[in-house]
């Protein structure tokens, strides 16, 4: 079964569609409700976010495009120390698409919004022309469990963790684009785990990041300009599997530029260092996390390399990887 | 100036677009901060709802995509007695697309936002392949200002409104498409007055609605089979303008199932219909809302037709016109 357009009048089809795919994957109570919003009953201070998902190929080694949506906004509430709550989806569907993929999709949305506590609570269905693509946009509600975290809030002094291995998830893309065979899956994940221990354990966290489009050198630069500092990170710290990297000097990639999406960064106070990266490390997804810098008065981002020499390390240039998540 | 994949990585271009067009015309102190989430303060209860939008052309008499994209999620969350409080915008552009539509495209999204008194707190943005097209989504939060409005609350004996002509954003779309030259323009617009005036005037509103896809049989068939009741319709009664109505005539159309973008119905309290379409009447967007038909006991939607027929108003089939919003 494909879709075609009829599945966008909103009428009989689109019913079908979120009935028979959408209602019965992400059932709860508010969204059987079918009104024009979800009413909900939230805390006073609140996260909010959105982002649209075109990864392609739709289904990659470690997860697919709905893994990837949920994750990405869930985890971006959580970098803002809020517990992810309620999600919105959003699906632009290319006339095509395959019913049985969008089921897929679906369930997978699910399983990834349930392991990080969340409900789906509204959607919509766009269908237009085009060759079988499918796009998600997904909004998310928090519940702020910890305040003053921020871009702008690290200090001279703080120290910077890396939860786990670089590179992943754009590897396992690109593995797929070019028909390279290997066992590299995407690091796709919630990070609620990680997150929340650090919360609960009491750590002074300045700031936290995920490492996603753009990859650690652009996160560590938009650091650097927000809160007016210099960021010292060391090559050797830099966590890469050796899969990775080896995939890497094959084709003349730079790990601090690719993406990844189930990785974060944390700035901290020093006195907290340790027991953070230890908390990291006992979470899921966290077992290979790492310090690999510091804040320090003035401005860049330079890193000390492999070799002991010095280089600025600037924002990715150019296109990167289209359509990477 | 036009778009590129480069637009899309996460890196240089796409802060470069981000603060140019975004931030430039949704500006504010929260969306200033470029967090990974904005944090926002709100009251217990709240409304949440997304939709996406693709109509085509994005340019058109009485609004565009960006006004569609506003006011659709805007009304949303008034249906549900909220006032609406934050949005956000996820844009999934094609390549090729122009900056200074974009542009357009943001402050027009702006201005709706502000009439309708809420803020674009949070935004992403993606480039894929293509010919130039954008599609909008947006999510929205408001605060209840009423409960117990529901697609399920309607009763026997209930009155319903509609605030006004139909069908008439399905001409402008279809006008522009079909390249005849006529005068009618969509009735996009944010329905806050109308909503926020029966509420503040403590109107019983047992049910509201906006008539966007799908069209007003859509909408009542929702709610006859919702509310368990059944729901009659005078054709007399329903407000078209004489030039919608001569297209139609032209082209063997029914308003019914066309889309509009600033029109809602409500369902309210026998008692308080009188006061209640008076109010509307007098509200921005209401000048030509009109009693349409009542609740009844039983099931369906059944229309007296202007010769004193009746006859059963079914949902829209197949695919009436796509990518309409």
């Amino acid at each position: 079964m494909h879709i075609d357009m009829s599945y966008g009048s909103g009428g009989k089809q689109t019913t079908s569609l979120i009935n028979e795919v959408f209602v019965k994957h992400f059932s709860n109570p508010v969204l059987q409700k079918m009104e024009d919003s979800a009413v909900l009953t939230v805390k006073e201070k609140i996260a909010f976010t959105t982002d649209s998902f075109v990864v392609t190929p739709m289904f990659f080694k470690g997860g697919d495009i709905g893994k990837v949506a949920v994750c990405g906004t869930v985890n971006d509430l959580l970098m803002m120390g809020a517990n992810p709550k309620y999600l919105t989806a959003g699906f632009i569907i290319e006339e095509g698409a395959s019913l049985t993929d969008l089921e897929h999709i679906a369930a997978s949305m699910a399983a990834a919004a349930k392991e990080a506590g969340a409900q789906i609570v509204a959607g919509d269905t766009k269908v237009i022309e085009g060759k079988g693509g499918i796009y998600i946009n997904t909004a998310g509600i928090g519940e702020i469990e910890r305040e003053g975290i921020s871009i702008s809030a690290c200090k001279e002094g703080d120290i910077i963790l890396l939860s786990g291995n670089l590179g992943e998830h754009h590897t396992a893309i690109m593995s797929h684009r070019m028909e390279i065979e290997n066992d590299i899956k995407s690091d796709c994940a919630p990070l609620k785990e990680i997150v929340m221990n650090l919360i609960m354990a009491g750590i002074d966290i300045h700031c936290m990041r995920d490492v996603t489009r753009g990859g650690l050198a652009t996160v560590l630069n938009e650091v650097s300009a927000s809160s007016s500092c210099k960021v010292e990170i060391e090559e050797r710290a830099l966590p890469v599997s050796p899969q990775v990297k080896g995939f890497c000097d094959i084709l003349g990639l730079d790990p601090l530029y690719m993406a990844n999406e189930g990785k974060l960064i944390a700035v901290v106070a020093q006195k907290d260092a340790k027991r953070a990266l230890q908390i990291m490390k006992e979470s899921r997804y966290g077992e290979n996390a790492a310090v690999i810098g510091t804040i320090q008065a003035g401005s860049k981002v330079v890193m000390t390399t492999a070799f002991g020499g010095s280089r600025v390390i600037d924002v990715l240039y150019g296109e990167g990887l289209p359509r990477i998540c």
